[in-house]
């Protein structure tokens, strides 16, 4: 039974305070959102308490994404709440539970739900309205208190940095991938990935630990050595191929077409990939895109005959999914040969917006 | 923006408590699951604290469903928690909100969710462990603490006796009919209903809102009067009717079977089931069902080409989609002519027993 | 059993040509794609042999799409064959059938299915190759032999006029309605229709049927009562309205947007669209559409998270399951108040391209 | 374009007669359904005149199902037409085509359909009148006339012998992964299968080629071995393991229970499957199954809380995804050690009704 709900007192908040003893913690907040020098970092900020289904966090790991980088610029257009604690991606140890939790126990390793309010089936208005480190407190801190409803277990396999880039990147990937109940994805689809951004390769491990092939584009030869040992079947480099959306549609069986795309948006690729879709294929339209190059119009898009979403992350039903998958297929996130410490955000910000990364760039908490 | 995490103290209980002054409660509790004289009353119980994410309730209507009554003399064949709390079904007034609540504000006017803890998506094992009534306490109260997940808006047209009916009965029946992708609900569809309990007559009321044939079967033919007024477009008398699964098929399109079947699995009717319903066709099992009459097999249900599926009640977003067509098509639940008062419950309790009633039992809570 | 394959000299051409003796017929082709004076009528033209498999059909009616307009004046932009028959709606009567015919009996009334190899599920490229009236002889005729695949069974409560509109803008609507499992419809569900095409009207009429709400769109108070009498809750005139879809978004239940849009694509329909659609709501892009008008990029609307899919009227199965609700709810097409012999097939395109009409153009075949 | 209905001439039918020669079929019919003597082998037989949409199939191999023995001793279940030729399962070269087909170019290597109607989407009561070597003329001869609809294009990396397998037993575990919407098999996932028929061998390649992890049962230790080469993660002795359903259930994450079972309905499996399956999982039952055993009733199977189907084979659209799979995976089917020849389909019955076979027993046609 893991309701104490029907014993007398038993909403009588335990004195959480003290078994906390004084911890405090150290935390980043955006403090103006007009480039990194915005953010500020405080040490020994005291904890608030704990509700009845709130668990405390002890972070070992965060991990950064685009996202927060233009928070912190003031170009992300979704709404942010002032002052907030930015970083959407975090993984850690249970330290204290509130009465009532019933999904973890102190000790258990979690990872943060990015929509803390999107527990499963599809997004809504209020979901979007949880955004972990735009309206929400996020994760670029030592400690901090979530709702039970808003973490999932850590797969065993993974180290904390691995595990945290899950959040976002992970769970967005997987999303385009099994989100979509008319668009399911079986062994002998075809799913295109653009790029080497962190969904992207999500998306190439996810795909293939699903049987599909893999079509991946890149600008770079290098880069597309790293990409076929992650798994792609055929790499296309998108600068040097002319009309790349039809030469991945000759890769696929029939040429009929790419099942399954995870669209980053850059420039032009919308254009490719109406070119490279199968009639009632599906194009996922993710992150946070360029505006520029060569755009199709809405209204273009109805001749390729196929279906556009665009999604926000996923639901915690999904994290729980991917998480089994992950396990069962010992994946192991692309992590950045770098790595910084939590005091160090600001060279992090600064490392990634330079875009010399491959992988996640992870963010150590001590 | 619905958040306060990012502003300064936003963690911090209110007291709530003087907010709340000396609010108490009479509460029912089930000491022995020995009968319905294992119910006991208690008066001015104190309310507990609220946690941030929590709901005081001042109900003003509950009611009954057949579980309430088999929990009372342990018959019930899930776990329940001692000294429960009885009651899945209640409607009321927001009275408090914890720090944190979103959802709700005071004054608002709120059902409880059967399974607090199944918020959208398929049935899981966790969400089956927070049942109203069974295993966290229920709603024959004057008030009560709820996580604020664990309720939803109640559509304007209905009285609080109405609203509060929704939770089990209308629920389960709305989740039979919509609650599967393979098996969606169509204008033209045959639905078949069984009886006159509280999930049948919903189903009647939801199916035609869909635009379905509804078929119900019954054994009186006083009941069939009712059963037409309803919306039931053939009804058969199940007694006079030798092989009536047939008969319901004889009155689907081209023959071909009933698409969606509400089973209740009273004595011989799954039998008839498997012979009415459609190839593909969906069979929904809910309740708690007789053990007599001729029952099929499991491998003899292989040979009609259906799918069977069990239910239990549904999740908080599938509530949300009920309201909204209870509002739109001013769907009113069918009550029972008898209501009781909160401390009549026994009473409540020993009437529905004798299954005199037609609709739902009610409960005014003063 | 309707298998006549394993008895001797199954196979055996049966002398149909006797059993149609000298049956002929009237038709039209479309022997240049330059304007309405391209279509050519030829009488008393010879039918061809029936296959096994094939369904001889005598005509009673048809109607006209926009579709058929521009594919005589050579704007349509996917393939056709030379020399068409033009028309891809039609009903009538089974006067001779194959050998191996199993669907089918003489005297049937049948209805025309617009993509002839769409049996059920998704499209894809091979029935996209087999549209009626462009790339497959259509129903401008007397008589049209076809497979018995490509044929429905007319609901018996609608005149060969009537039965003849669902092919077309019937079934495109229908398919726009329930052809997702990410995206059904249930009551309460909100709907909205662009103008008075025959599409848009279907929509009103089917989402009606599944309990929906409708909000409909027009330039016009004259087809705004026309609208509400087909069953439309509300009716927005875009015309004189500012941002449209902001005032369709805020008729729905908690203002959260239109579940599902029949997006007919007219000149700044589009952006409207995307401001009235629900998060995770369908927007369905149908027909030929205008190009004018402020046109969104497929990028921006990303930002509505919803999902944009595009159709080609739908599938066999589709129309099996539309004409069940058809009769079901006895729902009788809008037909304008001019209908035009087959012989003054040039006059009724002129009528129709003229844009004075409101419901389908028929056209009757002696 | 695939279309030549628009030319003039088009329904003409081809002097097919004169291509095809003098060509004959030796075949094997069901003249009496009274045990494998009852089988009847013709020589030099005529082949029957081709319709515009049939094609010629000249085979190569076939394979046989219980199936087939259970028609020719009259123990099946289902409708048959007398004289029958029997055999579902083949695969062959196309020698000729219809003036209509657009599918298949004599040349083509193709597999045979089990149910020759049932094109996409869910089952009906019309395709079921269709199935091959039961309702309509079979596979177990030289050469046979086919409409294009019931054929589908070989895998390349197949045998002959290998491909003619998958008609029946490849598609049906296909189905019963892939088929529900409701219940998507995703990577991580586990899939048990009872067994070592044809259906359980393709259940474990199919489930492992989308990243499932499968747990097998098997009553010798021999088997268990091979089970494990072909993918198995976990085998079950069920013989020497009381309450596998249980240790199947324990091998899961979280304990949850198994996502999709692959039910054969040996003595005893249900039982147990009911205790393994997961809460809203997926038990589909397949094929011929025995009748003795512990039986659970169709209502004890509702405290499951799962989903029961029972399926029939699968579309000819999912067999075109499962081809896809086999070949992006180059998954094999597996074969016993014995193959027959055409002449001596006697024989080939006996020794599988032996039950000494592992893999699909194949039939060379010379």
């Amino acid at each position: 039974m893991t309701s104490g709900r029907s014993n007398a007192g038993q909403y009588a908040n335990l004195n959480i305070r003290s078994a906390m003893g004084s911890l405090t913690t150290n935390e980043w907040r955006v403090e103006k959102q007009t480039g990194f020098d915005g953010l500020h970092f405080s040490k020994n900020v005291p904890i608030p308490d704990l509700g009845p289904n709130d668990v405390l966090v002890r972070f070992h790991a965060a991990s950064i994404n685009y996202r927060d980088l233009i928070i912190a610029t003031g170009e992300y257009r979704y709404p942010t709440n002032a002052n907030i604690i930015p970083g959407s991606d975090g993984a850690g140890t249970v330290e204290a539970t509130g009465s009532r939790v019933s999904r973890f126990h102190v000790g258990d390793k979690v990872i943060t739900l990015f929509n803390q309010g999107h527990h499963a089936g599809p997004l809504d208005q209020r979901s979007m309205k949880t955004a972990l480190g735009g309206l929400l407190d996020g994760t670029f801190r030592q400690r901090g208190v979530f709702s039970e409803e808003g973490l999932v277990a850590m797969p065993p396999n993974l180290s904390f940095l691995e595990a945290s880039t899950l959040t976002c990147a992970g769970l967005t990937a997987w999303n385009a991938l099994y989100g979509s109940a008319d668009h399911p994805l079986r062994p002998g689809d075809v799913v295109l990935t653009q790029g080497s951004g962190g969904v992207s390769l999500f998306g190439i491990q996810f795909a293939k630990a699903a049987g599909a092939t893999v079509i991946a584009t890149t600008s770079s030869d290098e880069k597309a050595v790293r990409l076929k040992e992650l798994g792609a079947d055929h790499v296309i480099n998108y600068k040097t191929t002319t009309d790349w959306g039809k030469t991945a549609k000759s890769l696929t069986p029939e040429k009929a077409g790419v099942s399954h795309i995870l669209e980053v948006g850059g420039p032009g690729t919308l254009r490719q990939s109406l070119a490279a879709i199968k009639i009632a294929g599906l194009i996922t339209g993710i992150g946070y895109v360029s505006k520029s190059g060569d755009q199709p119009t809405l209204l273009e898009s109805f001749s390729a005959k196929c279906t556009v979403q665009s999604i926000v992350v996923g639901s915690r039903a999904q994290f729980e999914q991917m998480n089994r998958a992950v396990e069962a297929h010992n994946i192991h996130p692309v992590m950045d040969q770098k790595t910084f410490r939590l005091e160090d955000l600001k060279s992090a910000y600064q490392y990634m917006s330079e875009q010399r990364h491959f992988g996640k760039v992870g963010i150590k908490i001590d």
